[in-house]
C-alpha cells in the first residue's frame, strides 16, 4: 500500500505549500496617498514578524510531516482522518497569524497571542495523536524503533511547551512569542539531537 | 493508460488541496480598535463552524475521490469532463460556506442554508454521474464488482439525503446543518460499512 | 530528458489547479443586513456565469495542455519559456473574469467583454506559438505526424475565432459571450473530431 | 536519498506555482459605476507591468531552482532549511509587487522600488547561500564541476546587480526597473551563456 501513502503525502504537501504561501496575503498593502510610505511600511513590522514566524512554523511542520512519513509505510482509514485533522490545524494558521499581526503591541495583544499559541497547542496535540497511532500500527516490519521512540519523546513535549507559552502571555506577551520561536527551532532539530537538548 | 489517470488524480489533488486551504481566507480578521478582541472573536463562531464543516466535507470528498480512482483504471475524454464537473463543485464550496457563516443565526439564515445544502446536493449528483460512467466503462478487467456495487449503493443515497437537508431548513436550520455533518461522517465510512449502516 | 518534461507538467498542473480554484474568490459575499439575501444572491448571476465560463475555459486549456504533452517528448530552454508565457495567460484569467462579472449588463459591458475575449485571444496565440515550436523540435522520433497536424489545424483557428468574438461585441455583447462558450466546447473536442467539425 | 530530493522539489514547485498565481489577486477590479471602465483599466497600467515583471521573476527563479536540482543529488537537514529560506523569499514577492504597483509614478515610488529591488537582493543572497552549500556537499560523485562553477559565477553577480538597482532608484526609478527586467533575462540564460555575456 506504498501508493496509498504516496497520495496522502502529495495531498499534504499541497496543503502545506498553499498554507505557507497564503500567509503573505494577510499583509496589508499601504494605499497611495495615505501618508509617507516608508513610515507606513515600518509601522507594519508586527505583520512581517508574524509572517516570518508562521512561515517558519509551517515549514518546520512540513519537515516533521516528512520525517514521520519516512517511517510510516502503510495506510488505513484512521490515518487518512488523523492526517486530515492535522491539515485542518495547518490550514487554520493564517487566521491567528493575521489576528496577532493586527493586535501585537496594542491593548488586545494578550487574547491575540493566546489564540496564536492555542492554535499551535492544538496542532501539537494532533501531531502526537497521528504519530501515536501510526507508530503502533503502520510502521514497516524493519522499523527503527529507537528512532520512533525519539520522535515520540520529542513530540510529547510539544503540547506542554505550547501550554507554557499560553501561560507566559499573562507575564509578558513578547516573551511568550520569543519562546514560540525557540520552540520552532527545537522542533526543527532532528529528533535524536532534540532529545539530547531537552535532556540537558 | 495508467499514466492518464495519474495526471487526472494529480490535478484533482491540487484542486482539492487549494479549495480546502482557501476556506480560511473567508474568516474575517477583527481589526484593531474595533472593540474587545475576545468578544469579537467569539462572536464569529459561525465562521469557525462553517470552516470546520466545509473542511471536513472537502476532505471527505478527497478521500472518496481517492477511493473511486483506486477502482478506475482507464481514462477517456468523458472521464476528463465528468471529473472537471465534479471539481467545479469542489471549487465552489468556499462561496456558500462564507455566505452561511455570515448569515447563520440571522433572519436570512434559511436561504444561506439552502444555498449550502444545494451546493452539496449538486456535488453529490456529479459524484454519482462520474461513478456511474466510470464503473461501467473504465474499471479494470479484474475489478471487484461487489465493492463497486457497494460504492454505487452508498453514493445513490447522497442526492436524496442532501435534498432532505434542504427540506429540513423549513423546519429548523441548525438541525439541517447537524444532519449535514452526520452525512459527512456517513460518506467518510468505507462503502461496505456505510451500506451496512444504511440498511439497519 | 523525459524527467525534464515531467517537472514542467507538474508545475503547469499546479498553476492550472490554482488559477481554476482562485476564480471563486472573485465572487462577492453578500454581507449581513444589506437587504434580502435571496435577491442579492440572484442579482449576482453574472458572477456565477463568468465563474462557470472561466472554469470551463481553464479546465479545457488544462486538457489541451495535457494533450500536447503526450506528444512532446523532449524539453529545452525555449520550451520552458514558451510554457511560462502560456501560464502567464492562464494566471491572468481571474482578472478579466472579475471585471466582466462586475460590468456585464451595465453600460460598460463592451470594454469588459473586449478585455475578456482579448485575454483568450492572447492565450490562443501563445498556445499556437508553443505548439508550433514543440511540434517542429521536440516530438518523439516515432511521432504521429497526422495527429500533430490535426492539433495544428485546430489551434490555428483559435486566434481568428477569438478576434471574431471581439468584433461581435460591437454587435451584441451577450452573443459574443455565447460564441466564446461555443469555442470552449470546440477546443474541448479531440483534434480529429474538431477538424472534422470545422470542415463541415 | 534521491527520494528526499524529490519531495523537496515537489514542495518547492507547489510554492512557486502558488506564489506566481497569487500575483493576479493584487490587481484591483474596477467597481461598476466608478467611472469610464476603459480609462480605469488603462490607469492601472503599473499593476499590469508589476504583475508581468514579478511573474517573469518567479518563473525564472523556478527555472533556476530546477537547474540547481538537476545537479543536487543528495539531501540533508541544512538543505531543507536553506531551501525553506529561499521559498520564504519567493512567497514574499506578491507583497512588494503590490506596493510597487500602487505607488509607481507617484511621490512615494522610490521607497516602493527600494522594497522591490531589496526583496530580490535578499532572494539572490539566499540563492547563493543554497548553491554554495549544495555545490560543496550534495553534488553527485560524477558531478560536472565546470557546469557547477559557471552557475556559481552567474549567481555571484546577483546580489551586486540588485544592489546596483537599489542605488539607481536615487537617479531614476523607471530606469532601475528596466535594469531589473534585464537582470531577469540575464538569469534566465543558461549559465554557460550568461557567464560569456557577463565577461564581454
Amino acid at each position: 500500500m506504498e501508493k496509498e501513502t504516496a497520495r496522502i503525502e502529495a495531498f499534504s504537501d499541497g496543503v502545506f505549500a498553499i498554507a505557507i504561501t497564503l500567509l503573505i496575503l494577510e499583509i496589508k498593502i499601504p494605499g497611495a496617498g495615505s501618508g509617507d510610505l516608508t513610515r507606513q511600511l515600518l509601522k507594519q513590522w508586527p505583520s512581517y514578524v508574524a509572517f516570518i514566524i508562521s512561515f517558519a512554523f509551517i515549514g518546520i511542520m512540513w519537515i516533521n510531516h516528512h520525517r514521520l512519513f519516512t517511517h510510516i509505510k502503510r495506510s488505513d482509514n484512521a490515518l487518512l482522518f488523523l492526517n486530515l485533522l492535522l491539515l485542518l490545524g495547518v490550514c487554520a494558521v493564517p487566521f491567528p497569524t493575521a489576528v496577532l499581526a493586527q493586535h501585537f503591541g496594542l491593548s488586545d495583544q494578550r487574547p491575540a497571542a493566546i489564540l496564536y499559541h492555542g492554535t499551535y497547542f492544538v496542532i501539537a496535540v494532533f501531531f502526537n495523536v497521528l504519530w501515536t497511532y501510526a507508530s503502533r500500527h503502520l510502521l514497516g516490519k524493519d522499523a527503527d524503533s529507537s528512532a520512533a521512540h525519539k520522535i515520540s519523546a520529542q513530540y510529547a513535549l510539544g503540547p506542554i511547551l505550547y501550554l507554557f507559552c499560553i501561560a507566559l502571555t499573562w507575564v509578558n506577551v513578547p516573551m511568550s512569542l520569543l519562546l514560540n520561536i525557540a520552540l520552532a527551532v527545537f522542533f526543527a532539530l532532528p529528533p535524536h539531537r532534540a532529545v539530547r537538548t531537552a535532556n540537558r
